[in-house]
């Protein structure tokens, strides 16, 4: 059973106002066997104030040892089964970089190559070119022109770009035009079903075009398509939950992918302090915040501790301006574990805190690794938070009489 | 997989003797943050005799975040899939008043409604009439007369009664009759499927009867129809278990869950006491005993913290002479949590406690919300408490080579 036919069925609406804090990459690991995680080293007295009235559990991103990307990750915490919810490549680069998909997109992840004079790969990265040099080859393939179908292209880094081809019966299966190796040319796109028939049409229009616009670069004289991906059907808040719900991002992949539950994005913030003026101003206007903080990720992934540390001091001092807003259920989690150690995404437990007048408290004193792994939540799959969540806040009713 | 091919294909018999002592609700919350709950509250000494030598965790009910009615709180524990075998409400209400479904009922939940001269309703709920008045009114409804179905009605509650067509050829499929809405006539039963087309004409003729002898009632002159299901089809113990098992209950709600997974309904105790008394005199009668004692949910749902504490002593108190039997399992947990705090059922985890020679002991010194949140059996879905009791009975043989 999908659990949103649970959520759809027995929603309730009310006045509650529900907060998820997300510190992207927030789990960690100690340095040493033995030693102190990140968030077990910083000095955070809010969390764990917080946590002394709360209840704390490690939420599982997707599945014990997967470690998930920024997408899937969100998209447990939204509630939506990351296995049986998938942003095709092409849809999660455009996201990324701020794109709103509509109905009538392909989106396709770019990437510069060069050819030799026999039309073969000679670099699949198009000797790894820079951000500067690529950007405005990108913005030239804006001249292609294809009849019927509207076309955009934005840069991305180094060799990569994202393509969106717009238009009717654009279907999204296409295969990648990338052949993996070097010494024979790039794939022609093929339709994998005949509603995509007219999209691979389309882009191989758009690849011959586009190598005449490209003719004579010395690096990145051709290019490969992949990941071609319709915009994901998700359902939104509104509809799975009754939830009025808003997002506070800064990086433009987190406003999107929480676009594409059907939050609004609301403010312009560049710090956690203008996020938390922004939750201010619109605090009457929504049932729930999404809040996303990003260093505690960015540290991780550079390997740098005491980095993290810091940037989870900073997390834990605006926990003040939220709970002076009193709200029903304060989440503070994030999409996975980023250990420094590791130096990258991972898959262990991420400490998750609920705080509401009716959660079983558990007598934690902190919140970190240690407490939340003996927690009242227990070990969870991230997907189920946002039924705590609405549990929590009294809009769920009974399942059965 | 179905969890049932695994019991059915790893069942062992043996002399072993389980017993599942249900105290209904029986988990908690403090009354305020850092408090202890009513179990916790609770002088246990024999449930934390109990505990030091047996394991405990969590039950949790459906999946987390979902508080459940009775009827998907008790298959939760019988073993079987709350999501996956739903009662209809028909069948419920029938069951809960004791009234055994047979394989060719549809039950009913019927409403008294109040209906204008034009036809149209007035009130759904006939005036809030009181059971003193609509039982006498659903009794005089059994006067009605379908060629080729046997009619039964029985009062419920208010304005709330059930509605038994018995006959063949008769499937469950039919729309609710209630329009959810004043001004508007009652609609007319449609069927969803052909199989149910047969039903759908008879509830038409039972409610053009009904309203014939209900003609010039003030409050109760008309009537709607709603959660037509048949008896769900719910395989018994004895087949995916290969257990002969009895239920000791006192209210028809239980007795009637449990006939529904082919348990034997025994004794005709009305206290505690005299459900031991039923359990001594049955001990070797059958493999498996379901006790059912009420008070622990009911006192919740009053929001009575101190009633609750006094519940949960009384439930303890019956112990010793459960274990003067020498169970070779005892499981003592909840359906569901009902914290007096909610005065509702709840979403928490059910404390769950269980003892046999081969449990992994956990250590425990006590019976509680607080220990189980820690105990060996961790957190885990209700319908998974079954093949724990089978195994520790010896009565689970080994899956695969």
């Amino acid at each position: 059973m999908d659990m949103h036919d649970l959520t759809r069925s027995l929603q309730v609406k009310n006045d509650s106002k529900i907060v998820m804090l997300v510190g992207d990459g927030l789990g960690g690991l100690p340095q040493k066997p033995g030693g102190l995680t990140e968030l077990e080293t910083a000095k955070t007295p809010n969390l764990d104030a917080l946590a002394k009235r709360g209840v704390q559990g490690g939420s599982i991103p997707v599945k014990p040892g997967i470690a998930p990307g920024s997408g899937p990750g969100h998209l447990g915490l939204f509630g939506y089964d990351p296995l049986e919810y998938v942003i095709g490549r092409g849809a999660l680069e455009a996201t990324g970089i701020g794109f709103e998909l509509g109905p009538k997109d392909v989106a396709i992840r770019g990437n510069f190559c060069t050819l030799g004079p026999d039309g073969k790969i000679t670099d699949r990265r198009a000797g790894r070119i820079s951000s500067d040099e690529s950007a405005p080859l990108a913005i030239k393939l804006r001249e292609v022109k294809i009849p019927g179908v509207e076309v955009f292209v934005e840069p991305v880094k180094e060799h990569r770009f994202v393509v969106v081809l717009r238009g009717e019966g654009l279907g999204g299966n296409v295969h990648d035009t990338d052949p993996q190796a070097t010494g024979v040319p790039p794939l022609v796109p093929k339709a994998g079903d005949a509603a995509s028939e007219k999209t691979a049409k389309a882009a191989a229009e758009f690849v011959k075009q586009a190598e005449q616009l490209l003719k004579g670069q010395p690096k990145a004289n051709g290019l490969t398509l992949r990941g071609f991906s319709p915009k994901p059907a998700l359902p939104s808040y509104e509809e799975v939950y009754g939830l009025k719900a808003a997002a506070i991002a800064v990086y433009p992949m987190y406003k999107g992918l929480a676009r594409l539950v059907g939050m609004d994005i609301i403010g312009k913030a560049q710090t956690l302090d203008e996020q938390m003026q922004v939750l201010e101003e619109n605090w009457k206007k929504y049932d729930f915040f999404f809040i996303h903080f990003k260093y505690t990720d960015s540290t991780g992934e550079d390997g740098n501790f005491d980095a993290k540390v810091k940037r989870t001091e900073e997390l834990d001092a605006c926990i003040p301006r939220i709970t002076a807003l009193d709200p029903t259920v304060l989440i503070v989690t994030g999409d996975h574990s980023t250990p420094s150690f590791l130096k990258s995404h991972s898959w262990h437990p991420v400490p998750t805190l609920l705080v509401s007048d009716c959660c079983r408290f558990d007598n934690a004193t902190e919140f970190s690794e240690r407490a939340s792994r003996v927690g009242g939540l227990g070990q969870f799959e991230a997907k189920y938070l946002m039924m705590l969540a609405l549990s929590n806040a009294g809009r769920m009713g009974k399942y059965g009489a």
